[in-house]
C-alpha cells in the first residue's frame, strides 16, 4: 500500500474548496469547505484536554445526534476557544449557515472546526461571507488543505488507493507546538463504504499508533480533532484493508506535523521494542520525543544515550536499563546497563543528517511502538517566546 | 520559623569539610565529608528512575541494614551511574575508605554520593587520596556546599533553629537540568533526637511539597537523593515543629534549585488553590511548571494564559475552566471560560520582574499546592545542545 503525499487525490463525491474570508491579514486562504454527495458516515477523535474550544463541544454534539455529516467547513486564524456561550451559539451559525448555502437538509449533520488564537470571537460577517464564497468555489483540495494552515510552514496530504477506493486527508499543526494556536486538525475522506461503528473502531486504533505517537513539545490544545468521513461512492472495502489504509493515511498525516514543529532542523523517530506491552512501549516512546534534554541533543548533534536512558527510566512503566540497548542509527551506543564505545565521527555523521533514528531495545517482552518528533532549537523558544510581544 | 538562607548554621556533632581531589578540572573543591559524632539516625528518598546510578542502589542497602550513619561522602563530577558491577563496589571501596579513615565501627552505615557524568568509572585512586585529606580537613560547611556543586551557579544552604536544636541542610542540582549530569543531591543535618521510623516519616512528607514540587524540564535522574540525619546531640523536639523545620528547610533548598536552573531568568511560583485534592494540585501545578509554552512566554515577558489553562486542561486530573481563575501577581487575566480584559502595560510589567507568581484558583474543593520553576530560554537550549560536541 503506497501512501501519496504531497499532493491531492480525488475522492468520489466529495468536493474541497477554499476562500479568503479576511480572518488572516496577509490575504491567504482561511476558509476551506468539505462537501460530501451522499451525506458521509462520519467518526472522530477529540482533545483529551479538559479545555475544549467551541467547535469541539458542538462536533461531539453533532456526532452524537446525526447519522450522517454532509459538510465541514473550517476556518484558521481563530480557535473559537474560550468563547463562552457566545462561542458555542457561533459554532452553531457558522454551522446553519453553511446548511443553508449548501440547501442540506436539516437531519444531516454539518462539522464547524476552528484553529488560531484562543480568547477571540468570530467575527460571525466575514464567517457567513466567507461561507457563500465556499459554497460556489471549484473544487481545489490543495486549497483547502493550504486554508487551514495557521503556523505550519507546508500543507500536510496524505492518501492511498485500494481498488476501486480513495482515501484522501489533509492536516495541520501539531498540539500545541504553535503559539496561543488551538491547533492539531486533520480530515480523512474515503468513498469506500463503513458503518459508523465501524468507521470509529477503525479511526481509534489508528489514532493510537499516529496522532497519539507525535509530540512535539508535549503540550495539548483545545481543539484537536480528527475527523473521517465515509460517503460510501465506491461501495464496501475489505476491513482489514481499510484499517491499514487509515492507519498509514494518520501515520503520514502524523509524522508530517510533528517533523514541521517550530525551528525543528532534525526529524525524530523512536522506534521502541522489547517492552512489556505496546501501551508501555509506546509510553516510553513519548517520554523520550517529549524530553526537552534529548531534544536538546539531537539539535546539538550529541549521542547522548544518558538522557534517552534517564527519560525511558521515569516514563512509569516497566524498565532495566541493564537489559536495554540503545542504537542511533545502525550504531549501538549502549547495552546492558553500560555504554558502549562507540564511533563518535560516526554519530555525528549519523547526527548531521535530517532524519534521525533512536531505537531502544528493552529486552522484556514483546511490545512495540514508533514515536515521532523533532528536535528542541533556539528557534523554538524565539518563535514562542515573540509571538504576543 | 525564620529560614536562614545563603550561609551555614553549626549542627552540633557533625563536622562538614571539603577537598579538590583532583576530579574537577579547574581545581575547584570536588570532594565533602559530612561525619556525625555520635552517628545519627537516617533516612532518604531517591530518585524515582528506574535507572539508578551505583550509589543509590548502594546507599539503600546501607539504610536497610544499618540503624545509624556516621558519615557522607560525596564526590562531584563523575556520577558513578551506568557503571555495572565495578561501579557497585567502588561505591563499597569509597565507604570502606572512609570507614578506614575515620575509624569507624563496622555496624555504623556509611553512605556515598555521587553526581556528575554518566557511563564513567571513579578514579578511585584519587577518591582514595580525597578521602585520606577529607579525614583530615577542618570543619567547613561553606565549602561541602561548594564542593558537590557541578553546574550550578552557586551553592544551596538553608537552615532554622528551634530553641536548643539546630537543622541544616545544603543541596545541588535539579531534576536533569544539568547535561549529563546525575543531578540532585540534598543533605540535611539536625542535632534533635528523632527515631527512624519518624525520621522517615517526616522527610517523606517534606519531600511531596519540596523537592518533589519543584521542576526544572522534567526530566529526572539517576542519582537523585535527599538525606537527613539527626544525631540527638541536642535531644528531642516537638514532632509538629520538627516536621514543619524540614519542610521549610526543604522547601527552601527545592527553590534555590528550581531558580538556578541553566539560563533561568526568572524565578516562577506556580501557586495552585481549589483543586480536588492537594495531590491534584501539585499535578496541575508540575504540568504548568514543566509546559515549554509556559515557561518559553514567561521568558517572552507574554501574559499568555491560553497556554496556562491548556497546560492545566491536560494535567489528567479533575479541571473545568469555566470554574478556573488565573492571576499573574495581583493581575486577574483569566475567569470562569474567558479571559479578562486586563492591563497589558501592567502585566508587562510584572512579568519584568525576576519573581513571577501565577495563582490558579480551580473553584472545585480544597486542594492546593506551591510548585517552583524557572523559564525556558534560548539559553538553556545552548547549553544543554553544546555540552559534548
Amino acid at each position: 500500500m503506497i501512501v501519496t503525499e504531497g499532493s491531492p487525490l480525488p475522492v468520489t463525491g466529495f468536493r474541497l474548496c477554499a476562500t479568503h474570508a479576511g480572518l488572516k491579514k496577509n490575504g491567504d486562504l482561511d476558509m476551506a469547505l468539505v462537501h460530501s454527495t451522499p451525506p458521509a458516515r462520519a467518526a472522530a477523535v477529540f482533545t483529551q484536554n479538559r479545555f475544549q474550544g467551541a467547535p469541539v463541544l458542538y462536533g461531539q454534539a453533532v456526532l452524537k445526534q446525526s447519522d450522517t455529516v454532509a459538510a465541514v467547513v473550517v476556518n484558521s486564524r481563530i480557535a473559537n476557544a474560550a468563547t463562552g456561550e457566545e462561542g458555542l451559539r457561533n459554532a452553531a451559525d457558522t454551522a446553519e449557515a453553511v446548511r443553508a448555502a449548501l440547501n442540506l437538509p436539516t437531519d444531516t449533520g454539518i462539522m464547524p472546526m476552528s484553529t488560531g488564537v484562543i480568547g477571540a470571537q468570530l467575527p460571525m460577517d466575514k464567517i457567513r461571507d466567507g461561507i457563500a464564497a465556499l459554497a460556489l468555489a471549484p473544487d481545489n483540495p490543495s486549497a483547502a488543505a493550504r486554508a487551514i494552515m495557521t503556523t505550519d510552514t507546508r500543507p500536510k496530504m496524505a492518501g492511498v488507493t485500494i481498488g476501486d477506493v480513495t482515501m484522501w486527508g489533509f492536516a495541520k499543526g501539531a498540539g500545541m507546538i504553535h503559539p496561543d494556536m488551538a491547533t492539531m486538525l486533520a480530515v480523512v475522506l474515503t468513498d469506500a463504504e463503513v458503518s459508523k461503528a465501524d468507521l470509529q473502531a477503525a479511526l481509534s486504533r489508528a489514532t493510537e499508533v499516529s496522532f497519539n505517537a507525535v509530540s512535539v513539545d508535549g503540550d495539548t490544545s483545545p481543539n484537536d480533532t480528527c475527523l473521517v468521513l465515509a460517503n460510501g461512492a465506491r461501495g464496501p472495502i475489505d476491513p482489514t484493508l481499510f484499517q491499514e489504509a487509515l492507519t498509514r493515511v494518520c501515520q503520514s498525516l502524523a509524522r508530517q506535523i510533528a517533523f514541521d514543529g517550530e525551528g525543528a532542523r532534525h526529524h525524530v523517530t523512536v522506534e521502541v521494542t522489547g517492552a512489556v506491552s505496546d501501551t508501555d512501549a509506546r509510553t516510553i516512546g513519548r517520554t523520550i520525543a517529549t524530553s526537552p534534554l534529548v531534544k536538546t541533543a539531537i539539535f546539538g548533534r550529541d549521542a547522548n544515550w544518558g538522557r534517552i536512558i534517564s527519560a525511558a527510566g521515569r516514563a512509569g512503566v516497566a524498565f532495566d536499563p541493564d537489559r536495554a540497548r540503545l542504537r542511533l542509527g545502525p550504531l549501538e551506543v549502549f547495552q546492558q546497563g553500560a555504554p558502549v564505545i562507540f564511533d563518535e565521527a560516526r554519530a555525528l555523521e549519523l547526527l548531521s543528517e535530517t532524519d534521525v533514528t533512536l531505537h531502544l531495545g528493552c529486552g522484556l517482552g514483546d511490545g512495540h511502538a514508533t514515536v515521532w518528533t523533532c528536535d528542541l532549537t533556539p528557534e523554538y523558544v524565539d518563535v514562542n517566546a515573540a509571538y504576543r510581544t
